[in-house]
């Protein structure tokens, strides 16, 4: 089960580069159920996501590159990219971290922000940093399997 | 974990019409890791396969019909469509039953006979009964990931 907000972000830390970035490339072959193939740095990945909202299972299981290649080129739409940097949440009881995303063409520009939390008490408690944007938490154009069929910056 | 062994059939039980039918239909997107979407009468799942020979890494996952039908569109080679026929496999001190796989065009007259036992021991202290034909476990032609790049009968 994940549990998370998401947020826009218009203005990028100053100190960026100190923390490290991965690449991360995926595409999605269904939506509902999700069945996403995903790259991350020299990783590949299956993953399915059973339907549900709040409780929703979830399966990654490994892909060797060349079945991920193959794979890739059956997905629909648009294979996002995008490069992924980790940066730790300080001032929270857990460890948290931010996963910032930085999403490549057709998306230059657009940069999203995750938080993963243990409980939903933890995300409501959480008070983003200044420079987090407008929150898109429910916002569905902004979820990757959206984006991957529209490309361009959501409206 | 699959323990099983595999026969071809070319004569079949007279009795045949007293078991139930199932109608399965699958395709494979990938052989390595396998990943495979089948249809089983009027359900419909995702199978992973990983690799390895004796321990094999299996899930089945939900699917919708729709989103079975998407995904089958991009198979490669060919949905293998078979009617499987569940025997109860008499004088077996745990409770096994055969699965007859009829299989359809371009695989007309193609019967495979699989029966899947708790442990290797009980697999090799199998005796088939007689209407069996030629053993084909170890034989990768008759494997369905095979069979769905190579129409036609095995020679």
């Amino acid at each position: 089960m994940e549990i998370e907000r998401k947020f826009k972000v218009t203005v990028l830390p100053a100190d960026l580069d100190r923390y490290p970035v991965r690449i991360i490339e995926q595409g999605y072959l269904s939506t509902a159920p999700v069945v996403r193939v995903r790259r991350d740095n020299d990783e590949y990945y299956l993953t399915y996501k059973g339907a549900g909202l709040l409780v929703r299972q979830e399966y990654n299981l490994p892909l060797t590159a060349e079945s991920y290649r193959h794979l890739c080129e059956k997905a629909d739409g648009i294979v996002i990219r995008k490069r992924r940097v980790v940066i730790p949440l300080e001032g929270q009881k857990e460890k948290r971290s931010i996963e910032l995303d930085l999403f490549d063409a057709p998306f230059e520009g657009l940069v999203i922000a995750e938080v993963e939390f243990g409980s939903e008490e933890e995300a409501k408690a959480f008070t983003p940093p200044s420079w987090f944007g407008e929150e898109v938490t429910y916002d569905p154009h902004y979820h990757n399997s959206w984006l991957s069929s529209h490309p361009g910056l959501p409206e």
